[in-house]
């Protein structure tokens, strides 16, 4: 039996309710789950008072996808219309493009070094989307190339289905066929093949509807796949309300929710994602109604939504400190966001707190006060990483 | 004698001017400095296509301080008022009471991690400025360890001293005193010491006027010492007019300046400083006037700010990309922003370019378009460092 005790920590368990605070404590690890914890001193290593956290959670992701937008960006920026650079072939069809030319090897390769970015920041669980093939063929390799990362470094990934992402020009006008051929018939392939852990689609006035959106979900709930979704971006267009009526893991963005969405959504159980990014990126100025998710009792989790366009970040601890400035979360929320918070909103019960009989999934850092994690930017002071109960 | 000549590699020279172009070719590194660069193959250390660029300068920072105020970020976040902080000993006076207690070695031993946190993003030189001691005696001790700082680390540091940061309460009411007998007879005798490279000051409604810092600039010029100045951050002072009268190195935040500024700032040779980590934690809206700027010919750069209070932030990276993404300056403009435009800033003329008889303080990176650079967010691709020619 692996045991191992760190002790004189000042531990943050990341409970999500009123019983979250730091103490200093110790606690233990036995083959590879969290075996016990308790307030003051035990034999064992001494962390000299260093924050032991649970492994942070990135439950948004989109960071398999083959290409690079940063011409884009600089054509933009240097006053390129949006109509030009589509015209020449960008936007999010670049990327669909660059990912079908893309081998599943190349997609795992270029996905790398942002899944590393990630671990070095204290990440144990990352989710990864497809939605740049939007070919069956194309959307499964983007998985089967999401699930490699797994066996190539110590973390958890977890495949969503997305090919409800963005209409391929192959299929203009003809949403429903896409949706019945691609999306449809496509979930149930991949399924067949276990690559699909849930299922999301982008629910907006430029993508697909509600309906369409209640349509695919139907499907997944008959394969007994859980559902969430892009919702509420940039417009109010029902898609919380869809989410909360099937019980969904998550509404991901939402900055256009409203107070009765806030109250389904926290009744339904399922967990709003902030991703202020994707917030920063747009310079967007509908900010998601925090008060009323806080006044709901609604679950706030954050994630990177790392993706070429709208959010090419692959900082957890940025997300944090942009949850705190741009949205006005406090350090203690920001924390759980990114721990219980998430895991919540993947569906996982096994991890994000430090309790007993958890997976000893641990962040340590190199600080003693866990507002640091949230109030510094550009700065990484993990110290070590445990997945599994194992140092890393 | 040394020589190393790096070779298939993506050089971009950041000139400055119309010159400053990407393009494959190759660096002869002689005695710690650049011997030539040229386009095409070379026999040398193949670089696979990754880019050079000149090492990164961070020309506006206050990484010396001592105590955290991470605790205080909280507070805020959960609803404490500013005067409830200041009165629990808040704000910027616990930077400046922890600051007097710290020893040399305590604030050269908790800047460290923050000057490691910008070297490891490609920096070689940076600026650091006292200012939160506020005696002869504390802004001296903040200037001697930000000097030890240069004897641990491979990084060249440029001093400044800003006794006029804030009037601290022993002067209330006595700010023409406290300018006579800390500001100017402690520039005196800190100068004496060798300490100071640069005069700065706070100008602005609750700090300092610009009559009050032309009286400190007088004594600076009569030490032969280069003027700047915190100026035009919350409203219009004059502070940036001031800084073109006497030809002073930069005039640094300036969200307030005008058109007329920015001309005087051109005419004069004075850097237009930007600093988009105070902006964005202040979520401010008075956008610095970056277009007039650009049509008067002013010469930008863009810095951390690095302070406890209003941009604890240490990534030039991650401040290249708020350039473009909350300023709209290009990723060619945020790249000369931290190399050849903050080097000006700093009266650096052997560094920030790649030229013939330059430092060969190089920045490589695992990219192949500069663009990278900015576009990504949270994301370090540095690949080695060069400093004075050498490998660290
Ligand atoms: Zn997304
Ligand atoms: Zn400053």
């Amino acid at each position: 039996m692996t045991q191992i005790t760190l002790t004189n920590a000042t531990l943050v368990p990341c409970t999500g309710d009123r019983e979250n605070r730091a103490f200093r404590g110790w606690i233990r690890i036995e083959n590879g789950r969290i075996a016990a914890l308790g307030e003051g001193d035990a034999e064992g290593e001494d962390l000299g008072g260093r924050l032991v956290t649970p492994a942070l959670v990135d439950c948004h992701t989109h960071i398999i996808y083959g290409g690079s937008r940063a011409r884009e960006f600089e054509q933009r920026l240097e006053g390129v219309s949006y109509e030009d650079i589509a015209r020449s072939g960008g936007g999010i069809l670049s990327t669909v493009n660059a990912t079908r030319e893309a081998s599943e090897e190349d997609l795992v390769a270029t996905a790398l070094p942002r899944l590393d970015t990630l671990l070095s920041e204290g990440a144990a669980v990352v989710e990864v989307k497809s939605g740049y093939g939007l070919t069956i063929e194309d959307e499964i390799k983007m998985l089967r190339a999401a699930r490699r990362l797994e066996t190539l470094r110590d973390v958890r990934i977890k495949t969503t289905w997305l090919a409800a992402h963005a209409l391929p020009p192959e299929y203009k006008d003809r949403t429903e066929a896409y949706i019945d051929e691609v999306v449809i018939a496509g979930l149930r392939t991949a399924h067949a093949e276990g690559l699909v852990d849930a299922v999301d689609g982008f629910c907006e006035s430029i993508a697909f509807s509600a309906d369409q959106m209640a349509r695919v979900f139907d499907v997944a709930q008959e394969l007994g796949l859980p559902v969430k979704l892009h919702a509420e971006q940039l417009s109010h267009q029902g898609g919380a309300q869809l989410v909360a009526e099937r019980g969904g893991l998550s509404a991901d963005h939402i900055e256009y929710t409203t107070k009765a969405d806030a109250e389904a959504l926290a009744k339904a159980g399922s967990v709003a994602v902030l991703l202020p990014g994707a917030f920063y990126t747009l310079r967007e100025s509908q900010m998601p109604p925090v008060s009323a998710f806080r006044a709901a009792g609604c679950t706030m989790a954050l994630a990177t939504d790392c993706n070429p366009g709208t959010s090419p970040l692959t900082s957890l601890l940025l997300t944090m400190n942009m949850g705190a400035t741009l949205f006005r979360m406090t350090p203690t929320e920001c924390l759980e966001a990114v721990t219980c918070n998430a895991a919540k909103a993947l569906g996982l019960d096994d991890c994000g707190r430090l309790a007993p009989g958890l997976r000893a999934d641990l962040a340590i850092w190199d600080v003693t006060d866990y507002a640091e994690l949230t109030y510094r930017i550009g700065f990484n002071p993990l110290y070590s990483r445990y997945f599994g109960g194992r140092k890393c």
